[in-house]
Formats: structure tokens, sequence, C-alpha cells
């Protein structure tokens, strides 16, 4: 951390804001007296609220962090990429992994014959919400333990992991005997009691991005899950919110090579809620891909104009068969470059 | 509602949007036929997920609600301020109610000695945070129960009621003992089982902005709680993402004579947790205030500079005496304006 | 346009609604009554400002326009791509073309060497800038005429047309002598005047999107190139203004696929000024050419560390070849598969 | 300047990093050695594009200008306020200047009568547009030097000096014998050469902040037309853009209190633009005036329902004067209070 003094700051400012500092067992200081203002380094592991302590010395112009807050979701620290095995799917290697499904669990019949179709097409992981974050408390909020079960049977019939959300830690327990991956949804992503909860369990989290969240703030609620212990998280971007109306979010196609970046977690690229619109899904799925996600999270319905939630941007099976063949062309086109390269 | 076909869109179209509307029991039809493009109008009461079906079927170029999605949240249905009632304070009245105090509760001393500057200041409800969301799992999350514990004393001490945040459900029973108000904090504005739970008691919750919520997302957030049966709810601005580093959030100052004209429920202003520098919070509580919120939630400490949280934002005594002076003297201007007017 | 009534507008506010629109020559209405509310539908071509007019009639709740705002642009009057052809290259094709060069032109052999390498990988136009926009009037702002007489030595060198910005109406004369293609940057996407000036000229003019404009609002700036009589515009997706701090910009990828939709006129991706980055520029650009980019603008310097402006985010020419064959392969990738498709 | 290196950076990264630096006449170098990273603070005065240089030398992490890069719009080498005397207003001192009119001119009655009707309520600048930024190329674009014609009538009936927009350099000559203040549009807030070009003329000048421009971005725009040797500087908040489409840009009201404190220039605010909405301008007028605006800019008409421009945000000559009465109350309540502080 560096402490950046006012110009009129005086000696005696300069003075508490180091004695401030050095009341912290470990810390120490260098001084570097410049010729407009004083900058003072700190060294050693910083207390979390020190920045916002030293703000307020009289004196003090600014504070700048020069290490992350986040340990164990950095890079810096776990220079190897961390992989996730999910069934036959390894979310953080080269091949990326398809997860697809529809947004709601609304019958068997429609649960099982999504399965299928995106089995053949060549998904590895089955999505499926029973519980459902809506804006309205009067839309469809999901099946709840009976979606549950209906997501087993699809997973009995074809083989494939499930990934679903959970909404509340009161639903934990029984959310967690279905999935195989937890998801955190983006309204929840500083839900902070919820990632303590999932930080508790030995199994797979993959945490949604916020609508406004900064990378940073991302990694931090990805850091809630590492501190309570659990290892195997994974993250996704959806989109953010931006000024524009014709798409429902902004994805953000850069934070795929950011977050790889400062991160060793793997990265989902979700773009079916970023755009809200089922003709813009295949052309960003595509960017996810060629950026190097990891994945891809997309929702597929047998007869999307009757889904119950999100059909206007959900993928029919033919559909989804085309963007399967296309992702994997793109793939195998950036691997084999990758090779080249290397 | 208003489904509006494309240029392209056929006949067949047409009848098909038709009799998908006229399926659901209680719909009827009107259509306008243009020169450009046919335009269909629904009369009744909508499902909420009608607009997402009808997006789906082929001809149609765009769907456009006319209804708010909010009823009970809405001031079309309930013309009269709905006012809450907390100790002495009236909130959604003419005078505005200050609530005041530190962001988290750290020990005896600091709570009571705030409560009587506060309260000798003219606020009428205290503020302080026992469980406290915070970006990193390192920061302090706050004292919990024996946070609660010593904003009783304050209360005892001084009279002065409790607004305290609630976090999760698995506290909700012992926060809502001690708490006057429950506050929902932003980041949890869509953790819907939260406000499913609250919209089950009896008592005021304070219903803050989420980081990028529009007007409409965060009054379908308060309709969460009128719909579960409590209609003491208020909301509270305060500030939206944006792109400028130098301020934590925007305020946005017109949401207070928005909501005022969407909606019944009282609006205060939080000009601490928008600016994130105690500098600029007079400034700004002064803006809400004649902009018409009414109330503000005001960060005070003793010692700004050793805060354990949101110490950069709190204003001291003194300063916050200030800001009461200046405040009730905008006020008066306004109101004296007011009934001049009237 | 539909005018939609509130639910207490009077019989009275609706005719004068109706009597306002019939004003207008060529104008009709079709009412459509409500159980709540009834609606005004409007017949013919409509005068730019009536909804501003018609959204202050009392009793109006919200005035809806159901066509788009531009003609020239719209893809609903052009179904066919437009297609610019500068040297070899054709804009709008299934083939994207590569514009590469540094930020600013410098010397001469930095301006022979780039275009000789840049070319050597498969570029098939010079970018340079000679006029720079720059937010510090203390910034080098480019070396004006000298740099344009540098690119055409480049350009004579290597035959590859060139591509520059144009910042004011005073220079266009200039500039257009030696320009194949003329920049209107992000920041002067609004510049009305120079829009119009560029409009009456008969060369292509690539339209970089504004920070914060709306897919609407670029349209409309093409729009204004258009309505003055040049046909040859292609639009640049060069990113938008996020909250997050770590990019510059955030490039909005579906922008690509949705301009696809809206419009006729290529689109580009320019992904070193949206990040801001060296190390990001190639997986988004990437990420364009699998949304279905017609094109990238990307900058390249023989010494990326000592380049007099936009360093950080300029490729090496080892990088940019590397680039160069990853694009080609994921271009190749999703032309096969479209032909699988079709 | 400081430079932060990386952890894994080597004794020769840092050892260039200072050859580089030093490079530059007058800068020198401070190594301050840490356990994680070493930090380099750099002496002098820096070059404007020495922080992008060293960003791309291996082995540098990140590097934190410590300075403002405006200079002469910095209120920390320019300790007292601006005021700019036009007419009886004095802008930057305690008394707000309300500048009022319509939008556009559209003939002289309405400029006649409005001119009257603000002088009346109090206004001491007259505003009116005579060249119009419209993002329709369709839509009204203002009379041009006919209307500046007009707007002179009506200074000659009222003795209200002008306040208009000026586009582009070449009708620069003419607006300035018209104008007594020049404004700035947002959409022309990055158009440099005309900044420049206002620079060098002796009259004030009024920038308003571009759509989505930082504080600092914004203050570079005041530094061109101070540098350019005009220091007759005001700047304008008239909202950013952001996510919420019921206003039409969310006015920052933080952005009143951080420029005083920024920089000396006076700082004035428009609700009209940022609201788009008549019945929002009151309240956030009053706001503006709370959070210590220098003044306001505010569009009236005469018949806003039949204005040619910008009407659903103008108010009526009755709405002006209560509002004008509001904000001399709020005025006066503020300035006592700043009395019985100081």
């Amino acid at each position: 951390m560096i402490v950046i003094m006012a110009t009129d700051a005086t000696a005696d400012n300069l003075a508490e804001v180091k004695r401030r500092i050095e009341n912290n067992e470990g810390l120490s200081t260098r001084i570097m007296y410049g010729v407009e203002r004083n900058v003072i380094g700190v060294l050693g592991t910083l207390p979390p609220d020190l920045k916002d302590e030293m703000e307020l010395i009289p004196g003090v112009m600014e504070v700048v962090r020069i290490s992350n807050p986040y340990k164990l979701a950095s890079r810096e620290f776990h220079p190897e990429n961390t992989t996730i095995k999910v069934g036959e799917a390894i979310s953080g290697g080269p091949e990326p992994v398809i997860m697809a499904g529809p947004c709601s669990v609304e019958d068997e019949d429609q649960m099982v014959s999504t399965a299928k179709a995106v089995k053949a097409a060549g998904a590895k992981i089955l999505r499926g919400g029973a519980f459902k974050p809506r804006t309205s408390p009067y839309s469809f909020r999901g099946m709840g333990v009976e979606g549950l079960e209906l997501l087993k049977t699809a997973k009995q019939e074809t083989g494939l992991p499930i990934i679903t959300e959970v909404m509340a830690i009161e639903d934990l327990d029984t959310v967690a005997k279905y999935a195989d991956i937890l998801q955190i949804g983006a309204r929840n992503m500083q839900n902070y009691n919820l990632l303590d909860a999932v930080g508790k369990l030995d199994m797979p989290v993959m945490v949604k991005r916020g609508l406004s969240a900064t990378y940073e703030e991302w990694l931090l609620a990805a850091e809630y899950v590492l501190a309570g212990g659990n290892s195997q998280v994974m993250l996704c971007e959806r989109g953010v919110r931006g000024f524009e109306t014709l798409t429902r979010f902004t994805l953000d196609v850069a934070a795929i090579p950011v977050i790889k970046r400062l991160s060793h977690l793997p990265i989902i690229g979700d773009p079916s809620h970023s755009t809200g619109k089922w003709y813009l899904v295949t052309p960003v799925a595509l960017a996810a891909i060629a950026a190097g996600a990891h994945g891809l999270l997309i929702e597929v319905h047998p007869n999307p104009d009757l889904a119950k939630c999100d059909g206007p941007q959900s993928l029919t099976f033919a559909n989804f068969d085309s963007l399967m063949n296309q992702a994997r062309a793109v793939s195998s086109a950036i691997q084999e470059q990758a090779a080249v390269v290397s």
C-alpha cells in the first residue's frame, strides 16, 4: 500500500501516518520525499481496512493498494489452472465444456427430451432451474423439489450431471443432494451468507458475475467460497448492466481473458442471459469460445415460445445443434493455432 | 400490452398471435391495421410471462407492456402517501426523518455516545450495523448478536428506535427482536427469499436500491414485501454504479421525485454510501432534502478515522450537527414555499 | 407510433390527441378502447418531433415509436449487405478485412516498416493517425500534414490503402486527399457538422461508436452521412464506457450481430481501443471475428514501449502475425460451418 | 508517478525502468524495496505519455499517477474561486445565476415573451439555441443566424445577456458576435479543435459535461480552453448516461461539490436535459442549488407542447416562476447557515 500525501501536508501529518501504520504488528514504512509531495510505502501484510483508516488522516491525498485483496483466487499465488471434473467434463482444461438445458424445469417430457437432445449435440452438463429468481413476485418461480426430482430423472436417462441454482441457505441441503454443480446466480453474487455456506461444502460451485460487479468484487465473491475451504469454484460471465436496452445485458467478452490472467479458476460464458435474444446467442457464444472461455452455459428448450421463463433467449434443439458444430469448429481452430505457437 | 408485427408478417402470424392471447382466460384482442404494419392490443389482466411468449411468435417485431408490473407499490392504485410511524418519527410525511449512527456497532461507548449525539442534533432513528455485508471475506463483518445488544442499550439510553440490516433469513427472528426498522441492503435487493420472509412480518422494512437496479426492479423488490402482506415498506436511494471512480457510487437524485410520482411509499436518501467521502455527505444530503426526500440515512462516528468500517464517509458529531442545521433550513424553505403555492 | 393514455385521461384528452395528430398532413389515427386505458395508433409518415409533442398533452401516459428513426441505414428497407471496396479489400463480404498500423504516425521508418509488416501478415488496409484526439491538451496531438505525407510514402511502398481520422471540417479537404477511408472517431460521433461534411463526399467513411452511444444513436450518426448522399459508410464497435477500470472500455461484442441485423452496413471490431492492453487484443479480436465482424482495426507498432500514443495496447509485429493466423483460422472455421448450414 | 513492479520482476527489469525514466531530462527516481515487490517513485515534471511507456516495460505491474493531469483547472494551484461577470450576473460567487429560455429559438414572439418572463422571474441570462445538435438528421436543427438575430432582439428588449451553443469552428465568428457566453455542448466536450478555437477568444465559455465523461476528462476539456489563454470557463453538469430509461440522463449531483473541490471554476447545474421531464426539473434544480451549484440552466417555453425541441422537459412561465421562488428560498437557507458557521 502506498499513502500519497497532499502538497500542503505537514511533517506532523506524515509522522501521524507513519505512527498509525506502525501501530499494526508486522508493518513497517518507507518514506519517499518528493519535490511536490511525499509518499509513504507500507511493507507487510495489510489488515483489510487499513486503507480506509489512512484516507482519513489529515494531509493524506490518496491511498493506493498495490496488492490484490483476493489471495486464494489469484493466479499470482496459484499459477496453474484449477480444473474441475464433473462427470466426463473437465472445466478449466483445453476443451470447452458445454452446459445446456432449459431456464426452468417444467415437466418430465421437457426435461428428458432436452437432456437427450443436448447430449446428442455434445453438451456434457445439463442445466435446469428448480428455484428461480424472478424480478416480479408474480412470475413463475420454479417447481422447487419437484423440479429437482425431474432433473434427477433426466440425469438417470442420459448420464448428464446437473448444474442448478441454489438461492437460499435453507434450500442448500436439498439442492446439494441433486446437483453436481451449484450455481450462485448473479443477483446472489454478494449474498455473503450463501457464499459462506457453499464454501463449507465439498462440491463444485459456479459463481455468476453480479449485474454490476467489477472483476475485483467478483473474484472476492469467489474468495468467500475458497476461504470457506471449497476449492472447486468456477466463474461465469453473464453480462453486465449497460445503457443499451435492445440487449438485456452487455456480455463483457474481455472478462474472459482478464479472468484467465488474474485467476486460476475456470471461466464460463453465458450468452443466453446476456443477450436475451435467441438470435444473438450463437454469435456471442462463438465469441466467448474464441476469447478462450472454458465453457458455455446455454438455454435450450423444446418449444421456446411455450417456455415458462426466458423463452426469447432459448434455442431450439436444431439451433443448439448448429451452435455446437460451430463452437467445436472455432475451438479446434484456436487449439490448432495454439499448438502451432507452442 | 401491445404486440407490434413486423412489416413482413403474414396474416397467419397475426392470427397465431390472436389465438395465443385468447387462449388465456379473460384476455381479448383488438387489431389495428396500419399501412406499414399491424398492431394488436391486448385487453384484460396479463399473466406475467405473456410478453416473453409473444416475442417469440414468428412475425412479431416488438411487444410493449403498457401497465406497470407492480400494483401494490404503484401510486396509480394507491394515490395517498403511505406513512410509517416509528417512535416519534413519521416517514412519508412533510418532515424529513433523519436516521443516523455508525456503519457498524463497535462497542458500548461508541454506540451510546453516538446515539446521544445524533439525538441531540435532531435525529429520530438510530442506525448501526451488527451484520455487515463486506466485499472481502477478510474484512470485519460485524459483531452479530452482541452488536444488537449494544444497539438495545443505546436505545434504552436515548429512546431512539433502531434501524439495522438483516442479511439472511436465519438471522431474521433475532434481528427482528431488536430492530424497529429492518434494512434490506443494496446487495440483497434481489434476494427474493429474504424479501418474501420480511413480507410476512408486521414491521417496517427499508428496501435499499440495488447497485444497478432500475426503478421498476426496485419497486418490484418492494412489491415482494407488500405482496407478502407487509405494507410498511420504505425505499432508500443509495447511489447506483457508474463509471466515475472518485465517488463510490452515483446518487441518482432524480430518483427521489420519480419514486414519489410512481409510488406512495416513503423515499429516503443515503448520501454516505453513495459518495463514500465525508466531505461530500452534507451537500448531497441537502440535495436529497431539496429534491423532496422523506428522510436521510447518515453515517456518524465519534472518531471516523478509527471506524472499523466506512470511516472515510462517516461524519464527526460536529459535522453531523452542522448538516442537521442546514437540512432543517432547507426543509423549512421548501415547506414554506409549498405552503405559498397551495 | 402509439399513444398510450393514462387511466384517468378524459374523453377531451383523447380528442385533443386525435386532433393534434390529424393536424399533420397525411396522418390518421385508430383508437383502441381498453378496460383500464385507451390507446391511439398513428398511421402515416411521422414528423421527427411528434413524439415529444404528444408526450405533453394532458392525459398522455407514454408514447411508443414503432418504426426506426433511421431509414437509409436500416436493413428493413435495404435487405442486401452494403459492400465497400477499397484496394483489394471488400468490407461487408464474407472475408474479414484487417486494418492495422500504429496509433499515430511518428516517422518514415516506423510507418514503412509497420506497413510492410502488417501487409506481410495479411492486413489489407493501413491505419495511422496524423490528427489525434487526445484527452489532455498536453499530449502529443499528431504530426498533421507531415504525418499524412508519411502515410502516402508507406502506401507507395506497399500498395496498402489508408484509413486515417479526420477531426475537423477545416482539415477535411486535406485529409481526404490522402485517405482511402475517412475515420470519424468515437468522440466525434455526434459532431453533426462533421458528419454532414463527410456525407457530401464520395468516399468510404468509418463511423466509430461513441463512448456511450446506443445502437440507435450510432445508426443515426451513420444516417447523417447517408442522408448527405454518401452511401459508403462502415461502422466500428470500439467499446463503450463501463464501470470496470482494468480495461479502458467494454467491447460490446453483441453489437456485431445486432448491427448486422438492424443494418446493411459493414461492421468492424476494434479490440485495441476497447481493451487498452496489448495482451487482451488477440482474444478480443478473435471474439469479434467469431461474432461475425466484417473486419478488424488493430494497433501495431515496431516498438510499442516507445510509441508516442497508445503503446500499452499496441501489438508487436510478431504478436500481430500470430493474431492474423488465429483470425484466419477462426474465420475459416465459421465460413465452413456456414457453408454446411446453407 | 509511482511504478509498481510485479512480484516476479527481475533486477534488470527494475534497472530498465530506472534508465527509461532518467532518460527524460529533469526526472529522477527513488526506489522502495519491499518484501513482495519493489516500487519506484518518479520525481520531477512528467511528460504526459510517460505512464503509457512505463506500463509496457517487462516486470511492471501497474503505474499510478499521483498528480492531476490538469493544472490550470485545478484548485491546488489556484485556491480562489474564479468568478465570471456577465451583465449583472457573477458566476462563481455566493448567488446562484439562473440562465433560462427555450431549447431552440423559433420566432420573435416566442423569444421576446420568454425573455421577459424569465427576467421577471429573476433569471439573469437568456438561453436559446440557434444551432442545435440533434440525434436525427431529420429533426429541426435550429434557425442559424436568423435565430441569433432573434436572440439579439430579445436581449435588446430585456437587457439579458445571451448564452448560446456553438457547434462548429466555421460558425464561431458569427456566434461569438451575438453571444455573451458560448456554450460547448455535451456532444462536443471532446471536440478538441473547437475547444482550442474558443480557447483563443476572450469571452466566457461554458463547457458541458460529456455524456460519459469522468471528472478528469471534463476538467481536461476545460484545460484545453484555459491552455489556449481564455480563463473565463464555467462548467455545467447536465447528467451522464446511465441504465435507467425513465429519465434521459442521470444528473450526478455529487459532481457539484466534487468540482468545487477539484477546481476553482464555476459549476452550473442543468436539470432540464438531465431529467428530460418537466415535472422533474424543479426538484432536481433545487437539489443542485442545495448541493452548492453556482447557477442553473433551465429550459422555459411559452407553450412547451408546441416547442420544436425538448418540449417534454420545458417549463411553462408559471412553473419557472415557482421554481425561482423555491430556488431563492433554498439558496437563502444555505447562505444563512453558511454565515452561522463562519
